[in-house]
């Protein structure tokens, strides 16, 4: 069922547990968001490994490992499911919604619904409170559906399923000159750590430590470590 | 078996996966990481919590879930085991190494085996890769035993167990005004990422958005998040 390019009136977002039938649209989703980001030169994902890695069998439990949610836009009311997360109404009656790829992008729940965003999430550790809590990798709204909101109700939704299945905290970044997205942010409540810095191995920096933890030889003269 | 206080001449550090024996010397091991921090306030964690998170059953795989790190230290060669991720040989003939804490911290490996230190570690995403990485999320090492290498040692060893199984990246958090830090793992080839800042959402703030999916309400008037 393709989907009109335009909306208008109501449109009915569900933020929902994303399934194998969903891997064609991520990939695509990433490969936007990588666009974005000025970074396809690190885009390796294909079908083949979104599938094995978000939808592995079995599939564990929603946010207790990889878990990955799909933004759903349906021009009409949708029940909520076990797999629902979060909804929202959209009144787009004084402001049509041109969407140029909404015909490339069918939700593979059908109905007319069109796939618009995705999440990726998964648990991280606090040692401190020796209790899980949840890293929000990416947030991502195709580009004729942002600025309406759809942001605060994918983050809000996913931060209180976290809080009812207990989980301590809800972490995820953002880079430092946008000033937007930090006040966004402390907005909602989030505090945003200014002297924290990531550090990162990977590629053949990350390779050479293969077999590192092999040898019984003697001590290097290394510099301490003391966290 | 109650350990010397003062080690000398050779031995052996064993970086081997924990277990729930090991769970008293963690919870010992994260409060005296929360002082070093000046974060005790934040310390919550309970032998039963940890036990729980850290040591649910069944227990996943190594790597594949939260992954408490024992870091024992042995009068005599340990042989390798299953549970072995790193070892070295430490020459203390020239400098012997005071533990006033040794009597304290008996592994429960036995042998006269003394517990030094914990890594924390669990996956984490990369989207643009569609494949885990590791996150590491504490490194500690006791007082006396720090500036002997062993940091180096133990995230050498779990990059290289993480790099052996596949993972894509290996990341951490360093403080930017520890710039000792910062060279040590820009020299153990890691990139240290400027920019990105750390968001987070605990206790009330998070708490505030439980049944925030729930809704079916109206639009707000939300700054747009375009990530």
């Amino acid at each position: 069922m393709a989907a009109p390019t335009t909306f208008s009136g109501e449109v009915w977002a569900e933020l929902r547990l994303a399934d194998a039938r969903d891997v064609p649209h991520i990939h695509s989703l990433i490969h936007q968001m990588a666009e974005f980001e000025l970074l396809t030169d690190l885009f390796a994902a294909t079908h083949e490994l979104l599938a094995s890695t978000l939808f592995p069998t079995p599939q564990p439990a929603p946010f207790a490992s990889f878990t990955a949610l799909i933004l759903d836009f349906s021009p009409s009311p949708v029940p909520s499911s076990a797999d629902t997360v979060g909804s929202r109404r959209l009144d787009l009656s004084a402001s049509p919604l041109a969407d140029p790829e909404a015909a490339a992008f069918p939700s593979p729940r059908g109905g007319g619904r069109v796939t618009a965003g995705f999440v990726i999430c998964f648990p991280n550790y606090s040692t401190f409170l020796a209790k899980p809590g949840l890293y929000v990798e990416d947030i991502f709204v195709r580009a004729p559906w942002r600025r309406r909101g759809l942001g605060r109700m994918m983050l809000s939704a996913v931060a209180g399923r976290a809080a009812e299945i207990g989980m301590g905290r809800v972490e995820w970044c953002v880079l430092d000159w946008n000033q937007n997205a930090i006040d966004f942010y402390e907005g909602m409540g989030a505090e945003v750590f200014k002297q924290w810095r990531i550090c990162r191995l990977t590629g053949a920096a990350l390779d050479k430590y293969k077999g590192a933890g092999g040898s019984q030889g003697e001590e290097e003269d290394a510099g301490g470590k003391a966290e």
